[in-house]
């Protein structure tokens, strides 16, 4: 690997699990006050639109990076859409 | 364009774009608790080094997507960081 490569390769891996975090915590608080409704949608739908395109183009790393990003902002906006207004568990 | 073209650069865009509604809402309320500091540390540091990667390999719609989310997730830290727990403003 190539140090260009490297760089590339921890901005893709960095970007793609930054979600795990807050989804931990959506999932553990439910609390989803904070979150924005519209910037959800857009990451869910535009993550379904990247997995298209990487199945069109056969590019497998596109398609695992969104996989894994788009279903962690599935998790996240069913948590938003479905959790009651002011539902919050103690931290 | 290609139909394959189209879907990809509107999956870049909506990814790109998401940013904008959480930004604003997190500037308009400070509220920023249901949001997880790892999360938009992964998210700052990621895009900085897309930015580098684009940098490096001279790639300038990568350079300009990371530069307007990285940007978007730079201003959500900084709330993130700065407003006091529990701080709110009216919605």
């Amino acid at each position: 690997m190539t140090p260009v490569t490297i760089v590339g390769s921890l901005a893709a891996l960095l970007t793609t699990v930054a979600y795990v975090p807050q989804a931990y915590q959506t999932i553990r608080t439910r609390d989803t006050s904070a979150l924005s409704l519209p910037t959800f949608l857009m990451l869910f739908v535009g993550t379904c639109l990247w997995g298209t395109y990487a199945v069109l183009i056969h590019d497998i790393p596109i398609l695992m990076t969104n996989l894994i990003s788009g279903g962690l902002a599935t998790i996240i906006l069913y948590i938003k859409l479905t959790a009651k207004p002011g539902e919050k568990r103690p931290a």
